[in-house]
């Protein structure tokens, strides 16, 4: 009855990343919930370089909604999350969130969100960006992660 | 009866707002929108680098839902508008749009929407990032906006 | 015997710009001078998306030396210069710089250099990234303004 | 006699690095060596939000130049090397390239290069921005490198 672990990918903060205020400016939570889903497809096998040149297919994102809870600094290592939630004939859904590890002394360590998204994703044909099906081929690995 | 036309800030499309996708990547369009926000502060007498400075107040964007409905591309001029639409003791709420003007031939021009984006925005103080009341020369402006 | 003013072109510091020193991020300085070169082109009627997409031509940055002398901050007004300094048969090289206007009360305002360019372009087919003449009726209009 | 490899950082290449050539954007180049510059230093020990809080002290890039010789891609995974190869007494000097290994079939594979940047780093007081001499335990650590 364990839930699975999500797939999660590490990402640092640099001086690029933050502003005059000191901490990350927000629409870089935006690119980094994009690194986590691009290394999540990779981890499917699922190249986007080479599902734009060789499949003429593209995942555009139509939708967001993020939540900018705590706000991280530089030097610190951001935990990015992705949980597909749904896949439609040309759609995917996504359920993100950021996390940090609480740097205190405490003995059980825990983790402290920091932003979450709910992302829609829309594929689309590369050069026409008009709405195409997922091939079945990718369709199958993708519902693969919602069922396990 | 007439409406009042909504600030709107023009913003050009440079080659770094672009993506390998060819059109503009989905993160600058919170950048686009947070510039607008900017100018439309700056139009009511209200510059940010003076209230982090001199008022230890910033304001931090803590949710946005954001539309992605066409894509911007190199060299298009977008529009991008402002509307406050609440404004709490330390809260504002935004609604944004940004449109394109039509290139067609046609007689009558019209402006096609490439993006909307629902914003709500806390001040805080800008050393401790701490909820803050909005001082109340500066609430007294906002307000003005939503009256007006 | 007047020298002639080099086309300038105005760029508004936005949060996005800054960094958590307080400071423009130096890279963005890189992403100042290309939209100044951008509208330099289209001052002369050379827009790169046509450019790209009808002509099979883009410009790349295939060397740059910048030098930073002083930092930049949230909303500072900078202008940006753009002087070709030569062009050949498939190569461009510019001098920039970037100026702000001294706030200071003194009776003659005068303008501080915040950074310098020297940036070597050379014209490139779009799609497979070769080198290639750029076009006589480009590279008319490009010597014109060597030689006004 | 056999020589030192340099401090290597790998870096993927995501969709906010390209631009609508289909490659990767100039100025990211710049954050690129940034980034490996940052994890050089935590190798030796030196986090840099911790040289800013607690010790006042930035390093700040005065000078670059960058060569750019093949452009990077899509999901291109680089790696970007790091050699102090001068410290003052307020300054470093660095050499960094960046290199991709390439993908053909040969035998033996070998690293193209892609990018090369000298680059002029100066510490800074973090909050005057006046040059500070670098403290002894960190230059300590910094000439190591350049010994070693």
């Amino acid at each position: 009855m364990s839930e699975q672990q999500p797939f999660t990918w590490p990402i640092r903060v640099y001086w690029e990343d933050t502003d005059g205020g000191g901490v990350v400016y927000h629409s870089q939570y935006v690119n980094f919930f994009e690194r986590a889903r691009t290394e999540w497809l990779r981890s499917l096998g699922l190249h986007q370089a080479e599902l734009q040149r060789d499949h003429n297919l593209v995942f555009a994102i139509h939708r967001m909604q993020i939540d900018f809870l705590r706000p991280a600094r530089l030097d610190d290592e951001l935990q990015v999350t992705v949980v597909l939630v749904d896949v439609g004939a040309a759609s995917m859904q996504f359920r993100q969130v950021i996390t940090i590890q609480n740097k205190s002394d405490e003995e059980t360590p825990k983790s402290e969100l920091m932003s979450t998204a709910d992302v829609y994703a829309a594929s689309l044909s590369a050069r026409e960006f008009k709405l195409v099906r997922i091939p079945d081929n990718i369709s199958i690995k993708l519902k693969r992660t919602i069922n396990s």
